[in-house]
């Protein structure tokens, strides 16, 4: 999977494996799945890709986007001129079966799995500020009608509000239609120096990319991820951009509440009316600001270590005006969101990618 | 292990955790023995370093000096002005036994493990140029010497070659005293822009920090690494300097043939010359130049991703002239060798970092 989606980011930049400076890889599970802590070099072996600096990097879902930033911060420094970033994870191996996460944590072992944390979000927001059942699985009905319409996509099946609600509890109020599915897979993408660019068409600039780690410091708002608000004010700044300016946005629906949260932190409306603004449709495809138009981890599907490479490649396609059926017509500035290792104290790992043409 | 680790860095170049600008933490296995993919996170956390970006790295036995590589690169670059590096690593979890690596590669279900692919290389050489088995057998004696030296080697012992050679034999020409032990491990390091150091007594100097793969191109000398090769010249070229300006150097003993290899890659002696260099005692504490002064992985122990860190923090410890018994006296110049993921056709990372005061 990781040799194939390499090989066509080369294509795609029509660039010789012996162009690439050097190399990050993203991946959460090779060392747990097949004993294996050079993955990567594999994989770039295969393409002919050997020699230059090759680094495997781990941040949970922040993974790929974490090979982003060192990638770019890389040639931001004129340490290199072509860095290539890919992702990959295979979340099920049939002798291991699925893979877990934070097993030794105490609060994972008292019963604060992903799944559990998100929820106790989910409530909270529901009793603070009136978000309903029906507008978090307005999130899943959504990401599943863009997802029909992305050919990377793991679900392309429509599905109903009353669907969604249907499907079998998880944890209260999440049903398994708004638990994003486990999926393996596999992203890359070319990061360049503006001055190897100059001549192609295709190319869409980086205006930002923000990595935080959580502060831990309080727990006083399950509603509100202070990494997740720092790192977006902290993008803005740097892209010297508002909310306003943004014409497409990925972010971590990892669960329906999250994508409404995230509309929080990244001011597309304000605190409290993420549950309004899905109802609304503004975040659909044709709408104000369409969010998850790839399908989200929801549906495209949530292969850890593709993931943040995943979303960057969907804002690239869609700069480029090349996303076909589930084209946002005319963008010119988008942001990847994405967010690893989430504790009910804080999320452990926050990034943001910011490009325009 | 690890917040103990990185506690004694802070403390040791008198920094608070707010004054830290970013992290790099490098482990193999948290991933597989605790489904932890932000170990490194957790870690600082404990030590009150947060917000921050946090980079978990991966590259087999160089991931500790994969994260100096990294952290180097964020200051050299003008992106942060003080990076933590630490590394740590748990080898031994009672529920889930000794961990192994690479079990799905076809050379390793072949029994090409670590210590057979090592063992075909010294055979090689003992053919070639008539290395001996006690030339062997005197790394682990000189190394274990140099540990009884070290408060912080997991072996303080000391060992004959007729002991060496009489322990049970693993896999020919290797008896068990000539394999690495497991150990678990952490060690910590700090990455300061030279502004911020002006007015230090002990700080050490980054003369250059070299991170390559492997070429794969072919397999036709086993006593020749080409990467090892490639990675020492690099180094010597941006330090300008060559092997015989280094008065002291930590490599990668992972058994006794390696050091012998690495003294003919780094150009301490002609090839094909090393097993007549340890006979000789020119790499002993007190000779010529003195290999392993820490006790190796041989005799300091192998916590994979504490490793390269551990490395470094020997040389440091050397030229700030602290390193008390085992002190090489005058050391100026001095350099850390490290190397990952040894296969028939090639290692598949080796890094470089040469220090001075």
């Amino acid at each position: 999977m990781a040799s194939e989606a390499v090989f066509l980011a080369l294509k795609d930049a029509e660039i010789k494996p012996a162009e690439v400076d050097a190399c990050f890889f993203a991946n959460g599970f090779a060392a747990r799945l097949f004993g294996d802590m050079t993955i990567g070099q594999n994989v770039f072996w295969e393409l002919g890709i050997n020699k230059i600096p090759v680094v495997n990097v781990e941040n949970a879902c922040t993974s790929g986007s974490t090979a982003f930033y060192l990638a770019y911060n890389m040639v931001a420094a004129g340490q290199a001129d072509i860095v290539m970033v890919a992702g990959a994870e295979k979340m099920y191996v049939p002798e291991l079966g699925l893979i877990n996460s934070g097993e030794t944590e105490l609060e994972t072992q008292l019963g604060l799995v992903a799944s559990a944390g998100f929820a106790l979000r989910a409530i909270r927001h529901m009793n603070e500020f009136g978000t309903t059942p029906q507008q978090l699985a307005q999130v899943a009905v959504k990401n599943r009608r863009h997802g029909q319409l992305n050919p990377f996509a793991q679900f392309r099946q429509p599905i109903t509000v009353e669907e969604v609600l249907a499907s079998p509890m998880i944890v209260e109020p999440f049903t398994r239609l708004q638990c994003c599915p486990n999926a393996d897979g596999a992203a890359a993408a070319i990061v360049c120096s503006p001055t190897l660019t100059k001549h192609l068409s295709r190319v869409v600039n980086i205006e930002a990319v923000i990595l935080c780690t959580g502060s831990y410091e309080n727990l006083q708002d399950l509603t509100h991820w202070e990494t997740d608000y720092r790192a977006c004010r902290l993008a803005y700044e740097k892209a010297g951009i508002g909310p306003e300016d943004l014409d497409v946005v990925e972010c971590h629906d990892a669960f329906t509440i999250s994508e409404i949260l995230h509309y929080e932190a990244l001011g597309l409306c304000p605190k409290g009316e993420g549950g309004k603004l899905i109802e609304k449709g503004e975040t659909a495809l044709g709408g104000r600001i369409p969010v998850n138009v790839s399908g989200g981890l929801l549906s495209r599907g949530h292969p850890v270590g593709a993931t943040g490479v995943a979303q960057i490649i969907e804002i690239v396609t869609q700069l480029r005006n090349e996303a076909g059926a589930r084209q946002v017509e005319g963008a010119k500035v988008g942001l990847a969101h994405c967010m690893g290792g989430d504790k009910a104290a804080d999320t452990k790992s926050c990034t943001i990618v910011v490009l325009s043409v």
